[in-house]
């Protein structure tokens, strides 16, 4: 199996096709990665993302790891890495991890975030990272709603895959809504030990539609409980998300604060 | 002359061919706002800016000024430039000024910001406002030179018009350098009454070269007292650079705190 490799990296995701390398569909994080690492060792690599992230969604802090034939400087790989892959794609830190590690099977907790501009304008720094909805939400009712989509529940009616055959069973451990006073950026966040496909942007949409006074917070359980896509709210774009962190059950050497920068 | 309006505006500065208009080329802040004016009023409008930011350089509180025939709600304006303006540019605020109001003429401060990466990669969510250096600097050296740098003083070395006939003395009241502990990126802070063309970005390009012990600090005053370009060091690219702020001697009802979020 050779040497196994954690990174850390970050990504504006705006001009690729996510992360999941798809046939011939180079545009993709996993296979810039790939092309730089195999180009690096010599042979073919695979990278094994902590989970895929949609078109046009961003990374702050995505976990990956690799297996190489040789042993390599963390350093090194960062390096070269940082040197060779776009400028959208950086690479914050580098590890020798024990043969057993996998990114994404052991991953204990993600933490997503979803930014909503609900002024007239984007601001012009941000606005790749942000959703530019352009109205006034109720952040009360939003966040009362998002208290009842916590726990452990079967997520179904919040997940785009309608043919997802796997459990749908998911604990979302906390969804915070705030907006700074004086400002009209609604920022959300989402802790959750594992998230469906588009599962926090349709979370989102529905917290949405809940500030818009189109839903009410107490019909939450019965979205739940119908395990019907169709009962929830609609899919909020990509670009407001980004994922900000995984976690380990213990990442010796790892170093916090990288996503702390933003 | 009808109503004068001052707004403050930011801008995303990267794809823009700088702020003033010239000849035919439409593509500058001043063209891409006298357009959309033009529209709103229904007569030609004149927009006139604090100053120039050349090509590529960025704003996060520029001011302008200009006359409309009839009198508009300030609100309206906002509301009907930042629907019609590309989304690199937006405007935060606008208010009915004294006729006498002249953005150039009156301001009595302006503040620049210069980033710079030197770390091996720029952040991929703040890069095209960083020049990426990529290779660590003195940043005490650096402070001290700035020390230096400061003052009322004939800035000829440092002006990028070889033909500039008025006043090259100014008044710089401050340059900080600072490195914020554990990170990579280099943030200098330019205060004064008036910068000349490339002012910034060769006092930057003139520090960067003594962060790298090329120059040392006590040239600092020769290269003033010489006023002659060949004596400062390179021109530091424009990307790095963005103008903060504008102050005016009063500035009633204007609203702290917009630059504040960044």
């Amino acid at each position: 199996m050779g040497y196994n490799y954690k990174i850390v990296l970050q990504y504006e995701g705006t001009r690729y096709n996510g992360w999941q390398k798809q046939g011939n569909t180079a545009n993709t994080i996993q296979g810039k990665l790939e092309q730089v690492l195999e180009r690096m060792a010599g042979h073919p690599v695979d990278v094994h993302g902590s989970g895929r992230t949609d078109a046009g969604v961003h990374a702050m802090g995505q976990v990956a790891n690799f297996h190489l034939q040789k042993e390599w400087e963390p350093g090194q790989i960062v390096s070269y890495l940082n040197r060779y892959l776009p400028e959208d794609i950086a690479i914050l830190q580098a590890e020798r991890v024990p043969e057993r590690f996998h990114s994404r099977l052991q991953a204990i907790e993600k933490v997503y975030r979803y930014q909503i501009e609900t002024g007239e304008k984007r601001n012009v720094f941000q606005r790749r990272m942000q959703y530019g909805l352009g109205e006034a939400l109720d952040i009360p009712m939003m966040q009362k709603a998002a208290g009842l989509l916590c726990g452990t529940h079967d997520y179904r009616s919040f997940c785009g895959n309608p043919r997802m055959k796997k459990s749908t069973i998911r604990t979302v451990r906390a969804i915070t809504v705030n907006q700074e006073p004086g400002t009209s950026l609604v920022i959300m966040t989402f802790w959750g030990d594992g998230f469906l496909q588009h599962m926090v942007r349709i979370l989102t949409g529905t917290l949405i539609e809940v500030g818009q006074g189109k839903r009410q917070p107490r019909q939450m359980p019965h979205i739940l409980e119908a395990r019907d896509r169709k009962m929830a709210g609609f899919t909020a774009p990509a670009e407001g998300l980004c994922l900000i962190k995984v976690e380990y059950p213990c990442s010796p050497g790892e170093e916090i604060g990288y996503f702390d920068r933003f």
